[in-house]
């Protein structure tokens, strides 16, 4: 019998979870592996919302193998799910298994679960080891979990730039950067994330569909527009792909044209209240709530140079991809990728960087530091 | 005997050019091979300036290994020499040797050779094989080729920017970009060009060395500041150090302020004189040709946004380094890489891009095409 660690199999369970594509979201991503006298005798890892989880997948491949479960062992990189929601709960499938102890990495975050697995599992006489590669589970789902603890969505801003960090030309006129490997990147992207969102500014300036369609298409992101005083043109591309692509838009409390919404929510479109401050524009942390409250566990955001400025501010922009064009833009007063104000003292920070080439561009993206 | 084909031993001689250092500068960086009956038998390349060129190398070293040169093959990346310079013609010595058969990667530029070389070796009898690798060999010395060509230097610039491309805060306050990584490229690149090249303002402003003091210190640049109308303050530090390094200043033909002219020709600073324009800038063009008549055949300049604006929009740029930092700065009016009123219909673009990365940074660089 060969003995490895608990590390080992867990970091099985992490490859496998990490297997999993987007149409898991807005779940988390697990992945679970099940070991007995030291072999291999299942394995399973979340594949689609809805459907059946890791665990649940691993203890059907073990059957499905031949092997018996009583006395075996099962890795999984997240806390096993201990009420109904679209499937009947994990912990009842392992104790019904006859499986004696479960590894875990982490906790899950959500408030439903968090501890109640691990304390039904030791309830039922299952040994239950916590901890296994605690940080590296984190990381899988680090949009779920900032999601969880937060309240608020992941939130990765993408954008589109000169090498001198211009958006646009002198006169504000949109510059084409995109080219196919871009767009295959971005498209990607877009369904990466439970929601792509933009300012009504640039709804009414670049008018864009804002769906997923070059590259492979696995999923449509949830399109949501922050629209403090419900500028939103009727004849747009996005109120017009409405019946389609799902549409929340965001705007303040106090609008009351009636009309507007009416004519809007016909659509199909989500309107969602969030409170706005007294310049007139939303509060980003209050809108960005209620977009939590709406089961968007993590947003990508391609908008302007104020909007960038203001999750950048507030801190709670997370992540950040620059597709840089090997093109000169230029002039002082040409639209750059942080606008306002700007930071004088405090400067916020790309760490973790990774970096992609291409023939016209580079990628550079990163966590975004505030410390 | 084997018989490898002209461009195999040319690319062994353009191996032997690349080995070069920035010690050559302004000369060319020329490798040599010498071949006899399929054996090679001697191999140079031009080290330092002043000294022996790469085919005197090449020959002392096959009389070193005890070959006879009578009847070898020379195989040399640009076209042999037939001037007296600092060193002897290198047709004659090939013609005293005994070689039959020179094989030249392209003609020298410089208008006391062009052609003459190849002239001399076929009235002695030698027989002269052209155009082999000639691309190639070309930008091995793009920046003497550029040079020799227009009569204005080959202009590199560089860069240390943010990710949104801002270089400096939104006071206008120096950002303190560079760590070890980048100091140690940047002084490279210092010695790789003949000069270093400012603006007055950035004199004024951060008050720099310009010299190169980070890694390996091989050479000195000559260090360049275009100043129209003479307002370098002599307590600067360039003005301090001239009697270390060069130091040319590049001032408006009208500038009749002798006592200062004097004063700075006391401390050793060359002060060079180019037309300016009306509205008091230097004219480009003409500032940089004086510099190539005072023999700088490449510049790096380390200037701001005005004056990069200015060198793409005269095409006259030639090369671009983008130092990124994984830094937000932002701010609609903080001053950015390229300024002035920037590109509106025309784009300037990096091609043939290079990227390198570090742990704070990122270094996009590439050849500037205006087409």
């Amino acid at each position: 019998m060969r003995c490895l660690s608990h590390s080992y199999y867990m970091n099985m369970a992490l490859e496998l979870a990490k297997k999993a594509s987007y149409l898991v979201l807005p779940n988390p991503r697990v992945g679970c592996v099940i070991v007995k006298n030291g072999t291999i005798i299942g394995k399973g890892y979340h594949q689609k919302y809805g459907e059946k989880h890791a665990e649940v997948l691993a203890i059907e491949d073990a059957i499905k193998n031949g092997y018996s479960l009583k006395n075996a062992t099962m890795y999984v990189s997240l806390e096993p799910c201990s009420h109904f929601g679209k499937q009947p709960p994990c912990t009842e499938a392992i104790i019904k298994s006859g499986i004696k102890k479960v590894v875990v990495a982490t906790r899950d975050p959500n408030p439903i679960v968090n501890g109640k697995g691990i304390q039904i599992l030791k309830q039922h006489g299952i040994e239950v080891v916590e901890g296994v590669l605690q940080k590296e589970a984190e990381i899988v789902n680090k949009e779920f979990f900032k999601y969880m603890k937060t309240g608020i969505p992941y939130i990765a801003i993408k954008v589109a730039q000169s090498i001198d960090g211009k958006i646009a030309t002198p006169s504000n006129k949109r510059f084409l950067f995109n080219t196919d490997d871009e767009n295959v990147f971005v498209h990607s992207l877009r369904q990466k994330y439970m929601a792509t969102l933009v300012s009504v500014n640039t709804v009414i300036s670049d008018n864009p569909i804002l769906n997923a369609r070059y590259g492979q298409i696995v999923r449509q992101p949830i399109r949501v527009v922050l629209d403090t005083k419900l500028r939103i043109p009727l004849e747009c591309n996005i109120v017009k792909t409405s019946d389609e692509y799902s549409t929340y838009i965001v705007c303040s409390e106090n609008v009351n044209d009636t009309q507007k919404i009416d004519l809007l929510s016909q659509r199909g479109i989500k309107i969602i209240y969030a409170k706005s401050s007294e310049d007139g524009h939303l509060e980003l942390s209050d809108a960005f709530s209620k977009l939590a409250q709406q089961k968007i566990i993590s947003v990508l955001v391609e908008g302007g140079s104020m909007l960038n400025f203001s999750l950048l501010k507030k801190r709670i922009a997370d992540y950040w991809y620059s597709l840089i064009f090997n093109v000169f833009i230029g002039g002082e007063n040409t639209k750059g990728v942080v606008g306002k104000e700007g930071f004088e003292e405090f400067f916020p920070k790309l760490v973790n960087t990774k970096v992609t080439t291409s023939k016209n561009s580079t990628i550079i993206e990163g966590d975004i530091s505030y410390v």
